[in-house]
């Protein structure tokens, strides 16, 4: 396999599922010198005057939509571990005698583990997206025909918006929609808050299905999914699983190590003065972060300091900072709890971003780089900061990038980590699979320290005289090592099979996964 | 000059502005078989990583575009005679020293006299747009160098869309802004309420320069404009002047003939069984218009009907409608008093749609079509129902299409038009220029009767029994033209000189203006 070393000192190969690879070049670094996609035109004159696009079911949606051998279809996540969607899509497909498809989801979960059955008998050719649990697995040991790709949510949005990806045939899932395809997340039974993950594929997609549980007449406001892109509407008994779509309670981390780190991030983004009226934040769930929200919320009410505005993934902590005005607005990209839910739905505050706002890098500008802090996790980081998101140090490909790679943007870039899990260190020489730059990664929050990336000498400057445990990277790696006998083991892998393709933001190649062996 | 008549029987020449011209083929007929315009990929890399697009001036902000001689300019109409920054854009390129642009807003009004000013300069060479009043005059007899070519709203969506019009710059007047261009009407002392007449410029403009004289922090929550699209924001002290935007007031018609007509209107339309519980309908501003809005409430109050939805241009006898739960929600495409701002922006039901969503031909669909009434003006009108809405019968081009072409789509397009103005029959045997085809006009309501399109037996059926003044077009003519004296005669033109194109809501062209002599 011919390939070269990108400039992240990361060997790529020439090509991915047959397409030429454009290896990284550093951050900014690749400036795109071409056009939009150009989706086809559609006139008025192919569309029911009335405005009803119902079909009676998706096997008929997908058969007048054209499905053939190889096309790539496309889904979105916003369910989460409760989607019911991409099963029964694939299942249809595979009823309709169609081979080879692409799916191209926003990411899978692992709900979607029967996907692999279409994998084996050739259904699926391979998945271009996220692949949490056991399709990240399954990929690991090489068993897809073709190559994964993972994307970041600006990346996936990039990437349709660029014509890198190409997609035939658009499903999207709505908890709500009228018979012209107007659709939004907030209503019904299956209610998850917003849709715009799948924004681009409604806007770029040859042909778009959208499926309901909860067909309301016409006008269906607001609209997340503007049925001017919708070709037909299918509604179903059941698209998701509510209980697994959102959870009423959202678990905050009892784990006293991981409090810790979450107050350390919390009291360093006091401390290094960032916390202060107007300054914005973006936490996602889990429990480290959600434990930060709630740190930082005390901090902020005995300062006396409001936001400017917040950044979700929204729980149920940032609605309470919304409600008790300690900020004017919440700029939500997902939602994931119910109180999210609500509050998008009733508070005009409260507003539904998309990933071409927030996070995609070929806009003219984007909101990610306006936060004054974020707070990630990450699997692996190594002394240059350089981070990973998406595999273990055993080299399995368990988990996607979400909006991750996009928010390294932000102007303080915090990864909340524990200093090592299962008896592995996390901080490392070389990080198994490279996702972020480390010149993007500004701190190491761990229980046993807090490491400032040297290129930030004026956070170190900033914190200097707190009582924070400000440490190296090395002190504290070197500290985990003795307790874990070192760093990890690389894994055995086939450096001759690459099984999938980690995107930059910009789509070029900043890393491969080798096949597990 | 080459051409030839088209579906219509309206003679069209081959070229308009040196691009060749697809003649009218008939509703419906014209199928596009292309694909949407690219616009050029944006980097992030370019771009402020804190957001903030601010640069001093307008000629810097102009200078920065790139601005050269013939680029296409685009503005919005939102301000309608208030509208201070067409004319400060346009003295800008005079002073920069620029010839020969193409102005393309989305409308100009009377306010924008000055701009023939530019043109007989040669800073302008000629407007692509509506041109209501002084400059529609103007072209009438020629003076401008290049041809003007009138558009729908949706038509104007539809051309950027499609790429028959590249903007190179459009500058987008926004009551509020932030740094980085997020940007709505709703507030500020130049609130409009909706500026996303500007949206198709946003998405596909070369370079979109947002001036304001409102500038919030980040976000500016909602954004109408997304920021994501906008190169630079210029703040200025005024942008419009309040008082000309919108009105405190809006005033009925005391004409008793326009009363009467607007009576007979609302009475058709409870009388054909379109007025029904879950009904929608479009009126327009305007005094006949709003004076039929306030008795067709009062038919609905009676009978106990609540409508499904209703269609703006806003005023405050629609957000009565929505405030007293007459109907549920306003899908509003342009917003002409205060009180539809105020709705506009505290209610969440009262919705700003887009050109796009409302109206492009060329999407999968359009909320047009799926109004059961809609109540449109018209200069003329000839016994097959094909009526103009842009010239009066002296051939003189004084109004722009507005939405009036895509709202012939709605399932009942009555046109409410006084039998006849200043001592001259509206009813013609020949509309001096075509802009909608009779195929798609229902209703004819006058002061003199309501005449009903033979193609509509279904309607002329559900009034036969009522006590309306059901008569014949040529009833209605010949009464009208005895007391004329017969119709108009036709204005003296120089049949080789082009001086305007009607296009059609698909891109073709439907009628020419001549040169009047």
């Amino acid at each position: 396999m011919k390939g070269k070393n990108n400039a992240a000192g990361r060997w790529v190969p020439d090509e991915i599922n047959g397409k030429p690879v454009i290896p990284y070049q550093g951050v900014g670094k690749y400036i795109p010198d071409y056009n939009k996609f150009a989706p086809r035109v559609a006139s008025c004159a192919n569309y029911p005057n009335d405005g009803n696009k119902i079909v009676p079911s998706l096997r008929e949606a997908l058969e007048r939509a054209g499905l053939r051998d190889g096309m790539t279809l496309s889904t979105h996540h916003h369910f989460r571990d409760g989607d019911k969607i991409a099963n029964i899509l694939f299942d249809t497909v595979a009823d309709m005698g169609v081979k080879d498809t692409i799916w191209f989801p926003s990411a899978s979960f692992s709900c979607h583990k029967p996907i692999i059955n279409h994998l084996e008998s050739g259904v699926v050719h391979h998945i271009e997206g996220s692949m949490n649990g056991p399709l990240g697995e399954y990929c690991t040991y090489g068993k897809m025909k073709g190559q994964g790709v993972l994307r970041s949510h600006g990346g996936r949005y990039r990437a349709i918006q660029d014509g890198q990806v190409h997609i035939d045939i658009a499903v999207i899932a709505a908890p709500t929609s009228d018979p012209f395809g107007n659709a939004n997340g907030l209503y019904g039974k299956s209610a998850c808050g917003s849709i715009m993950f799948a924004l681009a594929d409604s806007q770029y997609a040859d042909k778009v299905i959208v499926v309901t549980d909860n067909l309301v007449p016409f006008p269906c406001i607001p609209w997340q999914i503007q049925g001017n892109y919708v070709d037909s509407v299918v509604v179903m008994d059941d698209i998701g699983d509510p209980s697994k779509i959102v959870s009423g309670t959202t678990e905050i981390t009892k784990s006293p190590a991981r409090l810790l780190i979450a107050e350390y991030v919390a009291r360093f983004i006091r401390e290094a003065g960032i916390m202060k009226d107007g300054f914005s934040f973006h936490a996602g769930a889990g429990g480290t972060a959600l434990a930060f929200v709630i740190y930082l919320k005390e901090m902020m009410k005995e300062a006396g300091v409001k936001a400017g505005w917040v950044r979700g993934g929204s729980t149920k902590y940032l609605v309470e900072l919304l409600e008790e005005g300690l900020t004017p607005a919440i700029l939500d990209g997902q939602t994931f709890d119910l109180d999210g839910v609500r509050s998008m739905r009733d508070n005009p505050k409260h507003v539904w971003t998309s990933p071409f706002t927030s996070y995609s890098y070929h806009g003219k500008g984007h909101f990610a780089s306006l936060v004054d802090a974020v707070v990630l996790g990450a699997t692996e980081v190594d002394i240059n900061f350089n981070a990973n998101v998406v595999s273990h140090s055993d080299g399995r490909l368990l988990h996607g990038i979400g909006g991750w790679q996009d928010c390294l943007f932000s102007k303080c870039t915090i990864l909340a980590i524990p200093a090592f899990r299962d008896r592995l260190p996390v901080i490392v020489d070389k990080v198994t699979t490279l996702c972020g730059p480390g010149k993007l990664i500004d701190v190491i929050a761990t229980e046993r320290g807090i490491a400032i990336n040297p290129r930030r000498q004026d956070l170190i400057e900033a914190v200097k005289n707190s009582s924070l445990p400000i440490r190296t990277i090395e002190e504290i790696k070197e500290e985990v090592d003795k307790i874990c006998g070192g760093s990890p083991t690389p894994p055995n892998v086939d450096k001759d099979k690459v099984v999938a393709a980690i995107q930059w933001v910009d789509g070029t190649i900043i890393d491969v996964v080798h096949k597990k062996i």
